[in-house]
């Protein structure tokens, strides 16, 4: 077996170290010059311009106009600014759209580039990018350790990866009290993108042994402290254990890549609205039952290793689970028309789809979209 | 919890592998100047002269001069040649003794210091070195992946490590097949270092959750496939498994650091020459059960997660384990005297031992040291 292993991100984690910041930075020759890119709930709550002023003039400007899944022309308002007042670095702090939308504004600001021509096309990613640190405030998408940038072309109905060597963040600062606000359905489905993320990493064709033992460290952390996040949202063992959960299973997926679930995932946020991390999970224990027997019995080996008989038991704990912390288990109030499950079933043929260990046929997806339609 | 994790060591893994240093080096802008540092062994046998020829003339030396346990004249020896030679880099290919020399000498030669100067002194390494690619051909050290140079001042009678963050390899290339040729007793011995590494990293006071996720994978595989690369050197899945083991291991350690056994195992290995993994695991299943019930069962879990009922369980593992591949289990045959004794109980007393999660008293290393002279 060949397998290469590479993690050039250094990870500073535990409660109270977004204050490290100006340091790190300042670590990296990093005085000035510096865009926080963040979600509109750090600016409403003032934890943007508290950051912005004990930074000692390294944070000068703030960007936060952009949507979850964030939009191509929005990572061209970012680069446009950096462009415009010569910023030397960029921190991201928010979730996996706070995370992508800087990874890919920190690259393309050095070109006179849109992100569009690089976005689903397979033109390679200019290497060179100005230094990120990333700071998540979700326990979800892994986005600060991996060289990811999910972003979504609305104009083309697109939503697809952009993997660059490029966008690896320098520094990760995982300080789990930013995730106390983060509303229930919100923690739910981010942590349903943890487990998948775990999962999928490990059963990827892509697989290999550094990446198994995270995805076998993660995942047990999810199905315990997850339904604890959700219910009790200051729930400090259960925010520190769901972070640290995310940031090693982001370590678990980003060499082997995601599979059948996020390839699933994309349409079902696409056309549908439906959450990332939730999109996920509503696919991942069919894709589990599937995946069961696959690869001379690694899947089960997995399934045993974090608790289960066998991964029958371990599909029926994760629907158990999504019905636990109020994520969807079906499809059913979407009345989904047969063009519709057509559709998802194409838009599904995702390059990820072919990191599945079991090849998936269309007459699998649509026998599994069927199933999602008619169940609640 | 605060924990920090950093693994700026790019991994290539497989048979067959050593062939792409060449490509590694000019990846990396490196096609001329190139010092091999290797053992003996691979003069001999051939395969320093293979490498040197099939690299393109990216190597032009080739530094074989130094013994196992490298002593500090061999580091400023090897030093020596990379200044007068103007090398500009250096592939070190052979056990933990080749790689933690390359690992010195690539440092200090760009200073005019001896080594010797920051050998146990406390005096911190320069950060400048020239670039390392790391070939392990044991399956042991892990030295591929860490930032530790272990050294040896024989003059003063002195075993220690330096620690550094210029240590890293830039790249580490690990070819299973290189390991065929390791004599039983030094595989044997070899791999016990990668069980006492694995153990030791988890329950070191400096644990980390990646670092423990790594030790859980590494361990187990050398409880199932030592004793088969001991009885059976060309085993492939074997020796490849110990391999896996032994990088995964050194991820595991590096940066919890060791603990007890390594602590106990530097005068075992400087005052009585008893190898450096044999000298490890001679006092492991000791400090297992002095462990057992630390850190609020941690160690435990660790028995547990790896298969065994308990620690204890785990600690006969351990001594059956020695006896099948041939390691001591006591040091009888020494006939150390009560004077020897002391000595061993004072120069145990070394900065990992204070990694151990239970404080560890001279009387205890007295009754631990005196129970091993019994013992056959
Ligand atoms: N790059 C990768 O490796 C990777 C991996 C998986 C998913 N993704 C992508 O990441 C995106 C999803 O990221 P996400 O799940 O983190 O959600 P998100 O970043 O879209 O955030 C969801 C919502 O929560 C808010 N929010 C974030 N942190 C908060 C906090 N601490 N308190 C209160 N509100 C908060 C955001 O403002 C937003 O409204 C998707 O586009 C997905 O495709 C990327
Ligand atoms: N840097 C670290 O992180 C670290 C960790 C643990 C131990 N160490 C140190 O590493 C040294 C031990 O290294 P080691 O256990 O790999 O032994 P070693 O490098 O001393 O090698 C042992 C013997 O085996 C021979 N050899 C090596 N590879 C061979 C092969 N493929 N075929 C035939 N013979 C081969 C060597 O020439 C030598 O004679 C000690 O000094 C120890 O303290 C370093
Ligand atoms: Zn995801
Ligand atoms: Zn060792």
């Amino acid at each position: 077996m060949l397998w290469d292993y590479e993690q050039p991100v250094a990870i500073r984690f535990g409660n109270g170290r977004v204050r490290e910041i100006k340091d790190v930075a300042a670590d990296m020759g990093l005085t000035e010059g510096g865009l926080l890119v963040t979600s509109d709930h750090f600016v409403h709550d003032g934890t943007a311009a508290r950051l912005v002023a004990e930074s000692d003039g390294a944070l000068t400007e703030v960007f936060a106009d952009f949507s979850p899944n964030p939009d191509v022309t929005e990572v061209d308002a970012a680069a446009a600014i950096i462009r415009a007042k010569h910023l030397k670095f960029v921190v991201a702090m928010g979730g996996g759209s706070a995370m992508d939308l800087a990874k890919a504004a920190a690259s393309i600001a050095l070109t006179d580039d849109s992100i569009a021509d690089y976005h689903g096309t397979g033109k390679p990613m200019p290497l060179g990018h100005l230094p990120l640190i990333a700071v998540p405030t979700t326990a979800g998408t892994g986005s600060e350790v991996t060289c990811v940038s999910v972003l979504t072309n609305r104009a083309l109905g697109k939503k697809a990866p952009i993997v660059s060597d490029g966008f690896f963040p320098s520094v990760a600062i995982i300080d789990p009290e930013l995730t106390y606000s983060v509303p229930p359905h919100v923690t739910a489905s981010c942590g349903m993108d943890v487990l998948s993320q775990a999962i999928e990493g490990y059963w990827s064709k892509g697989h290999q042994p550094i990446c198994d033992a995270c995805a076998i460290h993660a995942a047990p952390l999810v199905f315990k402290y997850l339904p604890i996040a959700v219910a009790d949202p200051t729930n400090a063992e259960a925010r520190q254990k769901m972070c640290e959960a995310s940031v090693i299973a982001g370590l678990a997926f980003t060499l082997p890549k995601t599979t059948s679930s996020h390839a699933c995932s994309f349409p079902l946020t696409n056309i549908h609205g439906i959450p990332h991390g939730e999109a996920c999970g509503l696919t991942l224990d069919w894709f589990a039952r599937v995946n069961a027997d696959a690869q001379h019995g690694r899947v089960q080996e997995f399934a045993q290793a974090i608790g289960f008989a066998d991964v029958d038991a371990m599909a029926d704990a994760i629907h158990d689970l999504k019905v636990k912390v109020g994520l969807r288990t079906g499809l059913k109030d979407l009345q989904l028309t047969d063009a519709q499950i057509d559709d998802l079933v194409r838009i599904s043929r995702h390059p990820n789809l072919y990191n599945n260990p079991v090849e998936i046929t269309d007459d699998m997806l649509r026998d599994m979209y069927e199933h999602l339609a008619a169940t609640e």
